[in-house]
């Protein structure tokens, strides 16, 4: 590789912790809502879409803990669920007590003692505070879209990590879950990581499937792609 | 106290960390200046005059790094000393790899054990990575100026915390060994510790006293604030 590798930054949402299955033990705790899982997935539907209106600039920046309570309550509308106040904000937290899929704090701890570690998610500083607390994540730095106001994709988010660094983008690198965000921070000059979380969206086929080769590498956990690293 | 209590943010140059012995021993290994205190203090009494000159906006945004390096070069040109870039570059990363004071970690670690720990700094969010893999600190957030393009005392500095947190002000608590950092706070609506440390200018008269009841706490160190916090 042509520069050394510094700092290594991962999504967080399905490729750090897992997103389906916490919602979903919240979902069943407020037990109101027939099936949870299907609960959680109509949940989380909505979260491309209030994404893409703030991208677009159709709706101003609001905080991904905003969009989460403006999903839910519209899906409760929809399903003419009655549910108060107190119970919302107490599902919306269920986004901060996910618990890391079981590779994920090992595996992280490996690359920590050789690499810069952080975030690189849409989720809020508040929600990546708590939710490192709550499942031990050993972060070095947090950065989220919040702090440039720009959602992944857009390339401020991505831009922001060799930025604040102070590195160079190619001795920076992507971990995700998801070709679409991996794409993009190729297109920044960041280097990329692919790591399959087969669980992510539930039992069922692939939900995507990327080409050995596509990204610098392919891993099936983080424990692996430490053992790619070096780490 | 009225709210709970639920984030502390720290300055860290001087508060948790011990600049001037570090920049001091990094001075005398580069081995070219007569006496390293006096140099360092030298160098460091170009900070605040190069922060204010941001503030004013009589100089556009810059990172501390770059600051401390523009102080570096006008402090060697004015002493005639002759240092090759590289030598410059190494001695800027003085300010990376400072020592925390030795209560610091210990208390860090039982403060975190409680509450949201993280720093509140003029230093940029690269040298506040390093500055935490060199000594250890546990930090579960990086606030600095930078990321609002704010130094301390601007209200922007302030502000970023309960803001990024979701949290009221007064569930935000600055410590500092700085009594204009603290009081800047304190008008946002932080509470606030003042930490006294009796070496951050080297040996001599302290360098300011403060009345006992201006902040919400005083504290000896780290591990006494930690006592004084329940933690």
């Amino acid at each position: 590789m042509p520069e050394e590798l510094k700092a290594i930054v991962f999504d967080v949402f399905g490729t750090v912790v897992d997103w389906r299955g916490g919602v979903t033990r919240a979902v069943a705790a407020a037990g109101v809502f027939g099936d949870p899982a299907r609960f959680a997935d109509e949940w989380y539907a909505g979260y491309r879409p209030a994404l893409d209106a703030v991208r677009s600039g159709v709706e101003p920046w609001a905080k991904l803990d905003i969009l989460h309570r403006r999903n839910l309550d519209a899906l409760l509308s929809r399903q003419r669920v009655t549910l108060d106040d107190a119970a919302r904000q107490s599902l919306g937290r269920a986004w901060e007590q996910l618990d890391p899929w079981p590779d994920a704090v090992p595996g992280l701890a490996r690359l920590k003692a050789r690499f810069i570690i952080g975030t690189l998610t849409n989720g809020s500083v508040g929600q990546m505070v708590r939710l490192a607390k709550h499942g031990g994540l050993p972060w070095d730095i947090t950065f989220t879209a919040e702090l440039v106001r720009h959602y992944k994709p857009d390339p401020e988010a991505y831009r922001m990590v060799p930025d604040y660094l102070g590195l160079e983008p190619g001795q920076c690198m992507l971990v995700a879950s998801h070709a679409y965000d991996l794409r993009s921070a190729r297109q920044h000059g960041l280097r990329t990581a692919y790591v399959t979380r087969p669980l992510e969206y539930g039992p069922g086929p692939p939900h995507e499937s990327v080409a050995e080769g596509e990204f610098d590498l392919l891993a099936r956990d983080f424990l692996h792609l430490a053992g790619l690293l070096g780490a």
